[in-house]
């Protein structure tokens, strides 16, 4: 176990596909001066020049910062390797292997810095400060452009043989589903995540009433639904059943007390909520299956710097490598 | 934590719906001067009825031993009120919500006495002593008439919410699948369990060639489709896909490392293996997730004895209620 004296802040980075964040975080889960830029994106978006974003936004931040730091908490799309910090994310093609932990390690020699999936930081921060809190069996689900997670168990963060625990996105929900990005079959991820929504949706004649054409999202979709398009409410339906089969899956094997679920798609509301637990009840039939709560997160945006802190500033539940 | 000075063995005991076992064990995991008695069947199978057999089974085994006891290990069918041992198993109508562990306290007083879920203690044994052992991440399971299992996960056995964790068996292979009997739709256990495999060959036309007839089993099926009948081998192909979905589900979310399977169903070895095999290879692609090693269980009917005795002999790993 490892709790740190909570004397100073924790700097808290997170790293997505189209955003970079950092803040200070304190023990209470308070995030403050939170600095945000663009990922920067295309072919000239190399390594150096995406740690140049992140290595400005601290120096920002520390410029207008007196307090002494106790560490470094980071979130970043995986696979990574993990605890080393070396990174690939899927989602951030100019960083391949690329020594996350270290480069940050040298900026703050002498500081505890963690680095874990970005979706597990969320999972984290659900279960620190937001809908988890107090309970010890539970998964944190984000639902966006990808789907991902992370276990709470027996209180403490599950991290698998290697770090790569709470891949929700890869439980099968139908085996003879549409192909998933992982080279799999039938993924919850290829049934119920944003661009998965809009091409099954597209596929059976969606064509979004708003001005955004061919760059229509899942939002769009989900106002289509609302408005009473058919094939839109079909789309959302049929998310929404799929992640209350992925749910039953998860809370039978697992005995779970609460799912919360964050990002994009998880804002649609009713029209993912309601099919998602009719799916539930029906197939949660185990009792104590039954009793699961599956709520919407409660922290926003700034769950994933949350997270993030909490490796450092909650470091015996949420930081446990092997060895 | 509560590793028990290993001095003496453990009387271990093993309530089934077919059979009752009891046995001494020591700290290298050995089970000796079993004694094995057949479960009470039918209506005049009430409580106390069962727990004679228990209790005779057990004074037959202590009248010739002179060893001194550290404790009682107890593995029972669910569900039951865990830690406290209340016990409803499906397959033993005769207890409802009966104290089998403060009964089995009353004749050892002063002793710890332990009780879980049969399908667990068999994943202990295999963690402890036999397929899983040495590695931190492990799903045990059964597959026989029903499909249970248990989740070594981080080094320490799951328990859950309330001591349900290791349901592999509703984990959801199918979601327009067949009822099951939990209530469900789908779950492994209503496509891969014997009675399963049975029920839907005979749905396609199977008559089973040996002496059984109406009472045929798994066993005359895997039998059946040895000797190259249609049905029956795409009976045993449709359960060993199954399994290989569920078994991906499982690794992708928990970043396991082994999975060892018992039970009667997967002693048809490769006819159940071999299509497992290549379900898993199918829908278990993420590059953690392809490593996962599926085995055999290593350890024979003596399996849930030894995994029972191992709740009192390595508790630290195995026996952690909150609280």
């Amino acid at each position: 176990m490892s709790e740190l004296p909570a004397a100073g802040p924790v700097l808290a980075v997170d790293v997505g596909g189209t955003k970079i964040a950092v803040a200070l975080v304190d023990a209470s889960g308070r995030a403050y001066r939170i600095q945000r830029a663009a990922t920067p994106q295309g072919p000239r978006a190399d390594a150096e020049t995406v740690w140049s974003v992140v290595d400005a936004l601290i120096s920002a931040l520390l410029a207008q910062n007196d307090a002494q730091l106790v560490g470094v908490g980071v979130g970043c799309g995986g696979p990574m390797d993990w605890p080393a910090g070396r990174v690939s994310p899927l989602n951030l093609p100019g960083w391949r292997d690329f020594p996350l932990r270290a480069r940050v390690n040298e900026r703050f020699p002498g500081l505890p810095v963690r680095v874990h999936n970005d979706a597990v930081c969320l999972a984290v921060a659900e279960h620190w400060r937001g809908a988890g809190r107090g309970r010890d069996n539970v998964l944190g689900m984000v639902v966006s452009t990808g789907v991902g997670g992370g276990l709470i168990l027996g209180g403490r963060l599950l991290d698998g043989a290697d770090g790569n625990a709470g891949h929700i996105g890869h439980v099968i929900v139908d085996p003879q589903g549409p192909p998933c990005s992982c080279g799999g079959f039938g993924c919850l991820e290829a049934v119920a995540s944003g661009p998965a929504c809009v091409a099954w949706a597209r596929a059976q004649g969606w064509r979004p009433s708003g001005p955004t054409g061919e760059g229509a999202t899942a939002s769009d979709l989900a106002d289509d639904a609302r408005r009473g398009h058919p094939v839109a409410a079909a789309a959302m339906n049929r998310a929404g059943a799929a992640l209350g089969v992925a749910i039953a899956s998860a809370t039978q094997l697992l005995n779970l007390e609460v799912v919360a679920i964050g990002g994009g798609v998880s804002q649609a509301g009713p029209l993912i909520f309601n099919p998602l637990q009719e799916s539930l009840r029906r197939h949660a039939r185990l009792s104590f299956a039954a009793d699961v709560a599956v709520v919407p997160a409660a922290l926003g945006q700034d769950g994933g710097l949350v997270g993030a802190a909490a490796l450092v500033l909650a470091g015996g539940t949420y930081w446990n490598p092997a060895g």
